[in-house]
């Protein structure tokens, strides 16, 4: 496994060199909207600490990576009124990674709404931004 | 979302109820062979505390879980010379949940190499017993 760049995408976000429709942060993970939805509402959960992906990140970091990854869950859950959610993690480009930083998908689903291609282009970020406000108030309700 | 229910097939496995080719067990979790594998080797971690999906797993299953979902997943690639893993996660009917007690699947991936429908059949016992065989190895290496 190559060693992790802290060039990537998500560690820009991180360091707030590019911005982000943030829904969430704690000490230890950061959530905002995947730019390119699968669904409505699609959230990535990453980890503070840099990980190239599952197999390289300490497990305390994993730990608070999936509470976090619960929190969105029920967030989301709630702010699209979603039947059932659908979480997608991906390693190195054979496992379907594209950004080399650790990053949980969350994607609230409804029955009969099939899921979008990821690579489907990216969305309006009026549309992101309304989507993220709706699940921050969740987090707050 | 609907209660428990302790008669789905995962609990009947934690109970020894019905047989599953095992690779992978400690205190909190314990691993399997998916009988309907998308792919070589692909391998189902669960909690053995009740929960029906993520969203209402207690947050110390949830890190015991994420943390031999890392175990499993290292043993896999080193099993299979895996190039990637997919990692599904799926909660109720309308995000692709067939079995109603929270789990993981870990798919080991090669280039090349597209994911099978989940419903592509059962597998062959021998091959599954066979697989599970080089997980255990490579958990002990």
């Amino acid at each position: 496994m190559p060693a992790y760049d802290p060039d990537n995408i998500f560690a820009k976000i991180l360091r707030g060199e590019i911005p982000a429709h943030t829904v969430y942060e704690d000490d230890h993970t950061l959530a905002f909207m995947d730019v390119m939805p699968q669904g409505e509402g699609h959230t990535l959960v990453i980890p503070k600490a840099p990980a190239r992906g599952l197999l390289d990140a300490e497990p305390e970091s994993l730990a608070a990576l999936i509470r976090s990854v619960q929190v969105v869950g029920r967030a989301v859950t709630a702010a699209f009124d979603a039947e059932g959610l659908t979480i997608f993690q991906y390693n190195e480009p054979a496992g379907g990674q594209t950004v080399f930083h650790l990053h949980v998908h969350i994607i609230p689903r409804r029955e009969g709404v099939p899921l979008k291609r990821h690579e489907g282009g990216l969305a309006d970020p009026a549309l992101l931004a309304a989507q993220a406000e709706r699940i921050r108030a969740a987090l707050k309700g």
